[in-house]
């Protein structure tokens, strides 16, 4: 089984963490004897932008329809085209387009990374972010009305659709009820945001009754205190189902938690493989840091171990997890990046630490 | 000079934390000679609700406006009345009809109160929270379509005004500059949220540009990452403005890291007077715990010390605020509630303990 990777490095700390990436990628397909093929493309970043005017060339979706999966970076130039330009021109089209409609993140306490928070240990902080990853929150319908006078008034919908909810609810409910603690927490807002939010209670609600999910536990708490809780308590959670919005947000809060958001992977995934999914990091591309050859390569490398889970490479995925852990756990300060506890090392040290784990 | 207070005490612990936020005010009131009038209202409860079928009674506007501010418990029973319907019925009301435009929530590490994160001190987070209270994502405009189908739809619209914003960014703007740091941070999405968000900060861009904001020192963050630097960094924030989601959101975070959001007040202000504010502890009606007698009321005695603050009662606001922070920094577990380091003091121990000091 071969499987074909469009590379899509982007812009910033992308281009930085992106090669490291790939030779980890390498590394484990050597190991086991694995056949992957790389194919890298230039688009989907502002140097394209600037030379074409465009994020994208016009055909890019037949073009990455030839792949199995698309390996990305981080894409944005904050300041010299507004994010929401590179934005939805680029990332946020593919999990459109290509229906990869589950963000899926783990959220795991490291040994070897220090936690913000007090007393928390590995095995503390380990849940899974599910989150809806094409509509919600993150429409484009809307507009801007009496503009330039006092009267302007800016609307945006949110649309949430049966098909939408329901799918990734239900995703959701089985991850969970096929974990060891079996629960799940819905982030919602329906004390407030009073159309949408009460729909998604209602659907979890009515899914939940479909009978494959008795004895799951299930919580829902208001996303305002779900932050709270997760800085206060985040044993508690097992698997956290939000919408785009709150999904967002919880998967970069979650991070945070387990000491830096610069390990965290993200897969934007098509369960049915009808289309490429798309493995990245959490993290964006960091203008304040690119550059200077520092940014931590590890969410690059763990969205590749996520993209080798996904297509059924159990070792070479589990050698690559192993290879992630014991190098962190190590604790070389020499060697982990500097959002790691003040440590000194490079992307190159850690990322090439990791390669060397998985040859060896 | 007379405030006459409406006291709303509402459901659950918002009837157990009122007498003690009453109690503490009377004390400042005897200590320093206010005049303060204190009438007390059923309505804004669920129990008001099963009685009459309604939240509040049709003249609640007429009734309300005879009075300088309104001293809110908290509303809720989820477990019998949907939360929107309680919410919308209330306290969303009273901020949207009242003109409450602006929420200000302070998140302030207190001496004796441990935070979660780890060498955290008090004077490292020392912030406020400045949210838009009356438009934005909490608009009551949407609906359904294709009920009970496959295709079925639900939309929400979230509506910004020039108007709104321009308002509530001035605000804090003048708050930021008026601080010894004078450092503003705004909350923003505008890379996923295409359309109100970037509005947001472009209005932010305009307005510092009027002039007077020549040296402030102005940050943007989307709130994703924001909610992790809040975790790691809080250090760094002096004054965060964010829409009604976002505020809501970093209002009950920033008191989590401070150790409990039971300790968090909220001023829900309409700076011109034309209407009565209203105060409240950032907690809800927590049904969970209500009954136990076990509520922290320092939430709710310290709205009331920024309700005294608000009307110019400077030096009573000040003693006020020195006996919260005097008994916590005693820190004596069996005064402080349970949520405070696993404290065995109750309601009481700990709400007679701040009045007493008020007294002495
Ligand atoms: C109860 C709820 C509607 C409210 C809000 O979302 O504004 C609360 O969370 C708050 O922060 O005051
Ligand atoms: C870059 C941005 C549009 C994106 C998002 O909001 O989805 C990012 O924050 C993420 O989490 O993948």
């Amino acid at each position: 089984k071969k499987l074909r990777i469009a590379v899509i490095p982007g812009d910033g700390i992308g281009k930085e963490v992106m090669p490291l990436g790939v030779s980890c990628l390498k590394a484990a397909a050597l190991k086991f004897d694995l056949s992957l093929e790389f194919t890298e493309f230039d688009f989907a970043s502002c140097d394209y932008y600037f030379k074409h005017g465009d994020m994208l060339p016009k055909d890019w979706k037949s073009i990455l329809l030839g792949y199995d999966a698309i390996y990305f970076g981080a894409v944005g130039m904050p300041d010299l085209v507004p994010d929401h330009v590179t934005l939805w021109g680029s990332l946020l089209k593919f999990r459109r387009e290509f229906d990869q409609y589950i963000s899926l993140r783990p959220c795991r306490l490291m040994p070897g990374v220090p936690s913000p928070l007090r007393n928390k240990k590995p095995g503390d902080i380990d849940f899974w972010v599910v989150r809806e990853n094409t509509e919600g929150e993150y429409s484009s319908i809307g507009g801007k009305m009496f503009e330039n006078t006092d009267r302007e008034v800016v609307c945006q919908e949110t649309i949430m659709t049966r098909i939408g909810v329901d799918r990734v609810l239900r995703y959701a409910l089985n991850l969970a009820n096929s974990r060891p603690k079996r629960h799940l927490t819905s982030a919602t807002k329906s004390n407030g945001i009073s159309i949408t939010m009460p729909y998604w209670d209602e659907r979890l609600k009515a899914l939940t009754k479909e009978g494959n999910y008795a004895d799951l536990n299930i919580d829902k708490f208001h996303i305002d205190i779900l932050t709270a809780w997760m800085v206060l308590k985040p044993e508690q959670f097992d698997v956290v189902v939000g919408s785009n919005l709150f999904g967002d947000i919880l998967s970069d809060l979650g991070p945070a938690c387990t000491g830096t958001i610069g390990i965290a992977p993200s897969g934007n995934i098509n369960p049915e493989g009808r289309f490429p999914s798309l493995f990245e990091p959490v993290h964006g591309s960091a203008p304040d840091i690119y550059g200077k050859g520092i940014a931590n390569p590890v969410g690059m490398i763990w969205a590749g171990q996520m993209m080798l889970e996904h297509f059924g490479f159990k070792d070479a995925a589990l050698a690559m997890l192993k290879a992630i852990e014991e190098v962190l756990a190590k604790g070389e300060p020499h060697i982990l990046t500097p959002d790691m506890g003040g440590s000194t090392g490079t992307t190159k040290t850690l990322g090439a630490a990791i390669e060397r784990n998985i040859l060896g």
